[in-house]
């Protein structure tokens, strides 16, 4: 199967991942947590565009932040007259937030200009907490085709992270989704403090093993580690051996459902207890630098459990699991930047059984792309 | 006639501009303030080069900063063993400061290269408590070409202040000569405590508002604004008002006329004061960074009222004025060259009607310069 | 011989000196001292490759710092299960240090890619004290091709430092060799506390002065100042005089004889005192930055008196030779750096009849050397 993972051939299938250093056009991604969005307009930077946030009687709108005039960023210098537009601090052109329409300059009044001249507006859609915005040429498909299956479920809690990691958005991905890489975890507290074992890791039991999933809805492809993978406890070097059972009577837990889907989330499920789940996205910020999503999901039967929820969250599984634990993911996609950067890692990589699923995800998202960020 | 701003003709009409990242060649610049000149050799960089300028019996004198032989810098280390040369501290070798010739080589006395290797000189010329220098290979023409009308003029005491700015030089011109940026300054403490009032913005009255001046002498473009502009008081965005009457009372000034001359001088007469005028000067150090040079000139009948003039400045005119007002100005150039460096400005710039002097000043420069740096 | 030394021919002649901005393929270049590389793995980077040293048993060996699987870095994060294989952080891909052979992936015991896959594995020897390491593709000469003649007798201790300095190593070849660079170092403690006196130049008496050796064994110019050289002790410069006798009574030392040897040793001989030779070694790590190699050597009979000279060089020489002299060479690399880089260094450069031992460097570098290093 190793031959199969480093051919000429299937390189060329994931070309278009590989061109992919911005991300994909034309896709739903979060910008930023409901609550961070007010009427104070806010700055964003995702897939390389500024864009400007704002809270309008309680709905979100998006615009591209550079006036159309001289091309300056409105977020230098933030000047709002009315709830529902912005004017340019430097030669005072106003746009409507909701329409991008030019509708007013201030230092010019009436010109010919007005209502000939836009900015960019982006499609805005509220979900589970989440902001999310369609960067795209197209009439935006549902947004549910853009989110893990089940990311949209009534009656489930969310809280978590949003940070910047400085390496390209698809070493958050391959990491992620990788099922070998949980040999950095080994020796975690989250782990430890559970009496809890991860194998060193886990390999593929066929070249099946691996389940596609096409749409309708949701494109990705799913690891089930407790059905398709061998998970390895022990392995010897030269006869020292070395083994995951690093603590006494571990508990026996099964381990999750691991996938990755487009545009860029993870699911794992069920993670870090059995009653939740963590999604992640990774959000191409620049080429060297994504939006880092740790969002946990429960399942909740009111807005006080939702409430304890999201305290627990904050006062337990931060520290524990968002970082204490994936603070070793970070380190190593930083890691592996400076091999597919500095180094060759794109022609020189050579990778192993357990890459399988890491090689379909790059086929995967180069077939059923909607379009490459250039 | 926003319409005709916007052409790929007239953007045609300024290729020679959109070049001169660096600025325009065959040309007198302003280097130092004679003050600043005297017999210790000073270092400074203008379009790009080096350049090392030094007073002897008076005169000042200039050369390229770079040894003939191995190029290295001679400001590294300043050795100077007589008042009229320079020796490189790495190999001893010596040229005169008046004609740029080697005369010795210290490690090869009598060397066959003396007399034969020479360094770049530049003209120089000290007017109005100034050093110009000339960057170019033509013979130069008059002083009195490059610098705005009536620069020269006897009976005139000069001060001000030279300073790095970080943006191409043409965001400090375009800024400076923009009859409608006056709306970054109208909270400004200058107009205030004079209980003056700017308008937001001025709007030329007809596509002939600009007057165009094509020599002989100085090439430049003159807005005068008291007649041919349009002074705007108050807009109002959906029914919400702003007003440029911001003090009670105010006192009516008529407005300066404001020119911009090759290859980058702006004249604003008159101003702070009535009695006084501001000259700038955006002279390109490299392709991100210029020299702002800011100038006040009064007319004055004696020594004694020149050096009262040049203590009111260093005084009152340098807080209130050269800092207080115009550091708006340089924050939003370098906010400027955000949008054309990191933006696509010069592709997407959409320019409205009082940008009329722009698009002029960007075609005067390009008929009339005499070169581009390259 | 000016003309001979400015011409295109002879630009022509050192073609392949001036491409090697990342030095030379093929040759050994010192690594480490000896008594840095113990059992724990060491990373060091040269001609910008990153390599790992290990000592095993007494004997050092080297591999690539990249894993083959994704490339990253070993180094980032060392992991030894064994006294002879190195493991990745990341999936656990672990490889022998001696031959560079995959021997297990403790994430997929057993891989079929076990003992098909290896990382590039580098000729180590041990010699005087140092590591060297052979960089190249093809089977290596002996060590004794590729230092300075006499550096591995036996009989001889040595010691001194290693540093980085922030230029090209091609600066650091040509200050040290070059004859007339001593003028920087004519006020240096290291001179005037042995009351000794440096001319302010020396310069080949005629264009056979340098003497060319091209093997069997080491390839290099040579210098005999003593024999071949005029030194200068006075030049005027329009009248003014500039002496080279800074001390009085100077004490009468005949000057060392310099030579460069492929691929970047300088042998002065004898330096700093009648009864020592110093060595030095421009290695190159990346385009702009090289190791600086300063290393003492002197006839000693016993272990005890070669004791007493590592403690004497420690104690005296580091200060005063190594760091108090030699220090100012470093400030001119640097500086010459930005003449070549920023400036216009190769093109523009003018060189005189001193320069004829660089140009010979030059020459021969380009014509002995097996290969350049991409």
């Amino acid at each position: 199967m190793e031959e199969m993972l480093n051919t000429q051939t299937v390189r060329q299938a994931w070309r278009a991942y590989y061109e992919a250093d911005l991300g994909f056009w034309n896709h739903w991604y979060p910008a930023a947590w409901s609550h961070e969005v007010g009427e104070d307009p806010k700055p964003v930077k995702l897939l390389g565009e500024r864009i400007l946030l704002r809270r309008i009687d309680g709905r979100v709108w998006a615009i591209e932040d550079r006036c159309p005039h001289r091309r300056v960023p409105f977020s230098a210098k933030i000047e709002c007259y009315t709830k529902d537009t912005i004017t340019c601090w430097y030669h005072g052109w106003t746009v409507d937030f909701t329409t991008g329409e030019l509708v007013q300059i201030l230092t010019e009044p009436g010109s010919a200009l007005i209502g000939k001249v836009r900015v960019k507006t982006y499609p805005v859609q509220e979900a589970q907490g989440l902001v999310f915005l369609f960067l795209g040429d197209i009439e935006p498909p549902p947004l549910s085709e853009d989110v893990p299956p089940g990311f949209l479920d009534p009656g489930v809690a969310m809280a978590g992270l949003v940070r910047e990691v400085r390496s390209n958005w698809r070493w958050g991905a391959e990491n992620g989704f990788d099922t070998t890489h949980v040999y950095i975890h080994r020796h975690s507290k989250l782990l430890k403090g559970a009496r809890r074992v991860f194998p060193l890791g886990f390999v593929p039991s066929t070249r099946y093993a691996v389940e596609i999933v096409e749409g309708p809805g949701p494109k990705g492809v799913i690891d089930r580690l407790t059905e398709n993978y061998i998970p390895h406890f022990e392995a010897s070097i030269k006869g020292t051996v070395v083994s995951a059972r690093v603590v006494p009577n571990p508990r026996p837990v099964p381990p999750p459902t691991v996938s990755m889907w487009l545009p860029c989330w993870l699911k794992v499920d069920p993670w870090p207890v059995e009653d939740m789940i963590q999604y992640e996205a990774y959000v191409p910020k620049e080429k060297n630098t994504h939006w880092y999503w740790q969002v946990l999901a429960k399942r909740v039967e009111s807005e006080q459990e939702a409430m304890i929820f999201r305290e627990e969250v904050s006062a337990l599984w931060e520290d524990l699991a968002l970082r204490g634990f994936n603070n070793d993911d970070i380190w190593a996609r930083e890691a592996l930047e400076d091999a597919y950067t500095e180094g060759e890692g794109w022609t020189k990589e050579r990778l192993f059984k357990p890459d399988l699923c890491i090689v379909e995800w790059r086929k995967l998202a180069s077939r059923c792309n909607r379009g490459i960020r250039r």
